[in-house]
């Protein structure tokens, strides 16, 4: 468990649908000892295993949401032996992870009728497959209109500080044979006023009710920049990212990652020593996400279909049908 | 005069003012030689030299400017020898030095006057001492203003992919004692959605008449951000950085700079390497500034003083008292 939980921790495995199914995982491997105890002691450690994932990293519900699930699950199921419990958590992670997948590929499906033949479409951070657990959300999009045979032209903006645009998402879409450019973040709106650019796609890490939007920092700016360009800005999100219970994007904690991300560049390989890119004694401010407010998205792309605004409305209606299939 | 033109090509030195400034030097260097030829011959090999270093980068208009006065300097002068001729040159060299120091001091002044105690500034990539020959442009008003007493935060931008403001800015504030915090360039949007910044100041690369501005790529999309947060933003420039002869920003030209500024981060010290930000063979669009149109632009600050839109009107009228001052 602590393995998953370091790595969820340390980025090494990132994206609000792959850390949600990762942390589903990792409950069992935290509950798996306690396997021979008494149902009600086996349910007090999953709640304490359940919490420290739910602590983990902040901003993207899919890791609460998955914790918050599991329990449920256990708790609800009446089961009388901690064996039988263990037994429908890994049946409960593998349906966490297979929704995950299935949503993935309706995403990409209802996704990529808004991407029509010769666009240029310009996307941030990393939203593959290393992001998610099927062919992704935002790049999944791109993707399936790729293999639709549409000829599609990505900038890919590098996303400072941990750069999983140039490192990530330039790789996944080179090896998936899609024309990539990448670019620095702060040439957005440039590659946009050139005309470069028909739609932006994006994830998320955590949407409202109203649909204000969290994702990795500097999607807001790339949302005015788009608005100002009359370019649609599109949210590609499972209905698992969708936070109901907040009325507005003002209730997502935005977590605050550490200043080296930003100073200090890691080497690669052994032996390699970092760079550092700002004096000593720097003082830095090193938000990891920001909060798109829901005017600026033309449309949220879910695997339930494409919701239009008024969000609070079509959100509503989404939310209410997956509830109503859960139970 | 290579190692001058060398410089300002690999941006050794760099800063619009501080390449108005070099390039006239470095014409005095390049003429040099040729001080003991007919008048004739040293105005031809004038020109060449003049022509270099109008073609060195193409941006920013103060070198083909600076290049421009000096040429016509010599040619107008009347002056019989060589030897005059280059005495002139390094005259004017010096006075387009000393007009880059008092316009530093007198922007400085007039810009001070704009931020106000308590006031969070943002600003982009590197305008102080060490782009300019004097205190600075947009960094020179918020030096001015802690001088006078002023508390006041500042963000600085790391200004991809070069990082001015991680390396030069951060460096500068924090050796004048002003309190400053370092960001991601995709983080200004966040941090002006947070309520901490009151003013955002950038220098300038060029200015055309109506007043669209081409500064660091970046700044455009800071503008926009700006203007949705409704927090004025303003450029700071000397009337040597005003191309009159520019209708609009679309006749600007942008330099694109090499793909490996991008995707490679340059190792510090000896025997340090490079590291790799990107795959192998990723393909790369590296604009080097960007135009923001005049509308988001809520003053231009130069050592004339405050210009407020329509800029039409307010540069016509600066430039026009700066022409008939030279005559």
């Amino acid at each position: 468990m602590d393995a998953v939980w370091n790595a969820i921790r340390a980025l090494s495995i990132r994206g609000a649908p792959a850390i949600g199914v990762a942390g589903a995982y990792g409950v069992v491997l935290g509950v798996q000892a306690t396997r021979d105890r008494p149902v009600a002691a086996f349910l007090d450690h999953l709640h304490k295993v359940a919490d420290r994932f739910r602590a983990c990293r902040p901003t993207a519900v899919n890791l609460p949401a998955s914790a918050d699930r599991m329990e449920a699950v256990a708790r609800g199921s009446g089961a009388d032996s901690a064996e039988i419990l263990l037994s429908l958590l890994l049946l409960e992670a593998r349906k966490i992870h297979e929704e995950e997948q299935a949503a993935c590929k309706a995403m990409a499906r209802h996704g990529a009728k808004l991407i029509e033949n010769g666009h240029g479409v310009l996307t941030h951070c990393n939203t593959g497959g290393l992001a998610t657990a099927g062919k992704g959300t935002a790049l999944g999009v791109v993707i399936e209109a790729h293999e639709q045979g549409k000829r599609i032209h990505v900038y890919a903006d590098e996303t400072r500080p941990l750069l999983q645009g140039a490192r990530l998402t330039v790789l996944e879409l080179m090896r998936a044979g899609v024309d990539v450019t990448l670019i620095c973040d702060s040439a957005a709106a440039r590659v946009m006023h050139e005309g470069r650019v028909n739609a932006v796609l994006v994830g998320a890490d955590r949407i409202a009710a109203n649909g204000d939007t969290a994702n990795k920092i500097g999607t807001q700016g790339l949302a005015l920049a788009a608005h100002a360009h009359d370019i649609p800005f599109y949210v590609v999100a499972p209905t698992s990212t969708i936070d109901p219970d907040l009325e507005s994007g003002q209730g997502i904690p935005i977590e605050v990652r550490a200043p080296e991300e930003v100073t200090v560049l890691p080497g690669t390989g052994s032996g390699k020593n970092g760079i550092r890119t700002a004096p000593e004694g720097a003082q830095v401010y090193n938000p990891a996400f920001d909060v798109t407010p829901w005017r600026y998205i033309r449309a949220i792309v879910t695997e339930k279909g494409v919701l239009q605004p008024p969000f609070e409305d079509s959100i509503c209606g989404v939310m209410r049908a997956r509830h109503e299939e859960a139970t």
